[in-house]
């Protein structure tokens, strides 16, 4: 198999490689998993769509676009999605005390000039699942309220879509925000809830895996040290995401959330799944908590996961694999 | 150590023994945990108090009443309890497809003349611990509703009860009502939520542990085949309560709730605990969700779990001794 020169790991590539659209609110870990997709033989990244999270919609945006320039493909066009929730709501908690002020640790690089597409992104999404049905795999990495709003739109869009992979949720563990719930569920529980119950074909990442795949201080500093742009810029992105770890979690390490989302496009084989339907609470002290019927067990009344379609949701990760694998496409020349 | 003649097992006797509330809705395995809390030295059953769940708070008493009578234990007082939740709602789920509509496995045994004592369910726990404050452990088999009146009625209930020993809850499992909650807790959300942030000493026994404490077909047949009669009283009743697991599990065992409980009162070194605070959803499709902080993270903004005094959740248990330890007791002359 001819493989790029700028590509590391032994993947098998499948031909041709998936189309990509990046949902995204970069975000330390985003730009980790942007990158990272870019420099990924079995991805075609074919746009982003931005959305708040980390940061604000507009600041996504000019980071993506940002991203997109350093990487050196600003062929990719960007496309603005939601600025509130699905209902109306500006987000109340943007995390910039994890990913700075700016969402790239503070570090204020110099943005780009090019500006979004014109298409909102619940349109721009919606219009490349009919453009090539059964192809798009969306990466969601922030809430989930521009496919929630393309699902809402478009009734064929959930089984023209050809998978959503999530960023998302906390399986039968704690939760980020709270005790109860993950942050990207917790930004849109409607949202995630429309997603969840669509009837498309889901992969769900929660953090009960991606607390499992880490990079340490060492691994942060091989980054730094390594001959790959990509490596320096987010060695130096990385100090404000670990100084949070630090303080958060009493950990010199960082946790690779959207980037071991991304390995789930690339190889799924490195994760195991659970089969099942996954519902979304909404409101009182567990709003945004995901619970996934993972039971065989025969209920006696009918609950509200009856009848949902059943998506995947990850139980397993092979995390050094996983963490390795990012490591090494990331501090490739 | 002198042991009673009737007693079997290992379990080192500390002396006194303790002096145990039994809170219940009998329900076959309320039986069970009742007749073990009878047969083991280390406790001192002083009273009985009803509540609704498996059958309805009336039948609740006069089975309690049955129960001590066949156990020839008319000394000890029944206390009836709520009909209803705290907040008034008559229980809609009474799990007489669990136990039989005489919660007794349908084997309508002949009741007992006795009466219950006229002072409600919570009044006399008030005045039990008032009585002897700081030796009166709670075993509470049933959703939480006269505990919690207690709690309400009695500000320093909390600091005078020895300890509140609870089944009830589903900790990173699904639920046994539905995906998201247990029936305990499911019964009476409030009163749950109530009695595990009042500041007593809490030690919560969930399904997530009594899925694990079953006995098999062969094991009911020990107990029918045994020369003691609550080894045969409890096989008859288990009939109806096995065809039970067969249907909504698909197993030829049944899984011992309330006496895996009992047995945290007896020998609490069969089972581990982690510490924390647990908080209960009142409404929406989670509700009667039990959620317990397990995480060291520190929060960036305050949670429902913060400032929460913590409680003794059961994380682990030595399945095979706590179940073979029932059935020697079970099955003793």
């Amino acid at each position: 198999m001819a493989v790029p020169e700028n590509v590391v790991g032994t993947i098998k590539q499948s031909s041709p490689p998936k189309k990509v659209i990046i949902d995204t609110d970069p975000g330390i870990d985003d730009a980790m998993a942007i990158f990272f997709a870019l420099k990924s033989p079995e991805l075609d990244v074919i746009a982003l769509t931005t959305i708040y999270g980390n940061v604000r919609t507009p600041t996504a945006t000019v980071n993506a676009l940002h991203l997109l320039e350093f990487a050196g493909r600003e062929d990719i066009p960007v496309s603005e999605g939601f600025r509130t929730s699905l209902r109306g709501e500006l987000k109340e908690r943007i995390a910039d005390f994890v990913h700075g002020a700016d969402g790239l640790g503070n570090t204020y690089p110099t943005l780009s000039d090019r500006k979004p597409i014109d298409t909102f992104a619940p349109d721009y999404l919606i219009q490349k699942v009919n453009e090539f049905p059964g192809e798009i795999t969306i990466v969601a990495l922030g809430p989930l309220t521009n496919l929630a709003a393309a699902v809402e739109c478009d009734p064929t869009f959930a089984k023209k879509v050809g998978q959503i992979i999530i960023l998302g949720g906390a399986f039968q563990v704690n939760g980020n925000v709270n005790p109860a719930a993950e942050a990207n569920i917790y930004g849109d529980p409607e949202a995630a809830d429309i997603i969840f119950t669509c009837g498309a074909d889901i992969l769900v990442v929660g953090i009960n895996i991606t607390h499992q795949v880490y990079w340490t201080g060492k691994d942060l500093e091989d980054l730094g040290r390594s001959d790959s742009k990509f490596g320096k810029y987010l060695y130096a992105a990385s100090h404000f995401y670990a100084t949070y770890h630090r303080e958060a979690y009493d950990i010199d390490a960082i946790y690779l959330h959207d980037p071991a989302t991304m390995v789930a496009a690339v190889d799924p084989s490195l994760m195991t799944y659970a089969t099942g339907a996954v519902r979304v609470q909404k409101d009182g002290i567990c709003k945004g908590l995901t619970l996934f019927n993972n039971s065989n067990k025969v209920w006696h009344d009918p609950t509200d996961w009856c009848g949902i379609p059943p998506v995947k949701v990850a139980v397993t990760v092979d995390r050094e694999r996983v963490a390795s694998l990012l490591k090494e496409r990331l501090t490739a020349p």
